[in-house]
């Protein structure tokens, strides 16, 4: 999707966090990668779920670099656009942090 | 890792699930590349932590198949193998079940 | 403890969410002092384990009252006193959010 | 419930494990007790945050003894029973580990 037809930008974006999660979803694709030549190869179920515990730990990481971005900048604006903006940005962030899907 | 070089199999594996993991994990793959351009691309951080819970909840999916397989045939061929063999296998099961990074 | 030893209090509370969970802690007192008989009776474990995941869901109806509480109050807050205080209780809410003990 | 009207006990319950489970569920309920003292008190959202986290924990120390007496007993005499009663006792016990309100 181009910057021109995505309707919702950051408000602001810390680059250093940025590329942090660029490397960690690459390390993460690697991941993913082996996993799948473990599942291949009949490795021992446990190993593979401990290797499956380690990249839902990685994934944690970008989201709490981008709940930090999140917080900085598109809550920080939010709080400053008036009451009606900020219940918005906290129900989201609400949804967020209750999902069981984390 | 060869068959030849890893100590401990599975005690036997469902193909059924096996091939259903393989196709699960490619799709995951597939899924992290889609993180690593919503990131470059600077989307809006709660769309990219909901795809992150997505993909979760893939690997949930699955782990979800492992557990089946390893219950399967690992703790169930643990239980007929005596009481030592079988807490071996249940301290195992309690710690990856009760990890907090799952 | 008195409010006048207790060094931080709630930049605000909204009076109808703690009457909610009020009245919730109260249920889950009743669910402990139940779960407490259903050991004392052996029942079923996997009806126990049941009925503690309902426990745990209700907490986090709690959890998330006090969210929204200190998302409208304290974090709003923070925001408007400069960047340092901000900066700060960003960092204790990401703790809370990822932290494994939700 | 009365042991009569119970459709469904432990094939067996490990008396130490039944002990500590019921101190725990004791400590748990005075915790819940404090944490409504918390909330009538308007302390400090994270603290009570913080502490209903711990109350998680320690429900989740009472869910790992059920579940070790689980396996022990009810998963260990199901796969004794044949295939058909332990497919059912596997499927059980994967609702339980993968559902989302642990």
């Amino acid at each position: 999707m181009s910057e021109e037809t995505d309707v919702r930008h950051a408000s602001g974006v810390d680059e250093a966090g940025k590329d942090r999660n660029i490397r960690r979803l690459r390390r993460i694709e690697g991941q993913v990668r082996g996993l799948q030549k473990m599942v291949e190869e009949d490795r021992y179920c446990t190993d593979i779920m401990t290797q499956i515990a380690s990249v839902h730990e990685a994934l944690r990481g970008v989201s709490r670099e981008l709940m930090r971005n999140h917080l900085r900048h598109c809550t920080a604006d939010a709080v400053r656009s008036g009451e009606a903006r900020a219940e918005e940005i906290y129900e989201e962030l609400l949804d967020l942090i209750y999902s069981r899907t984390r």
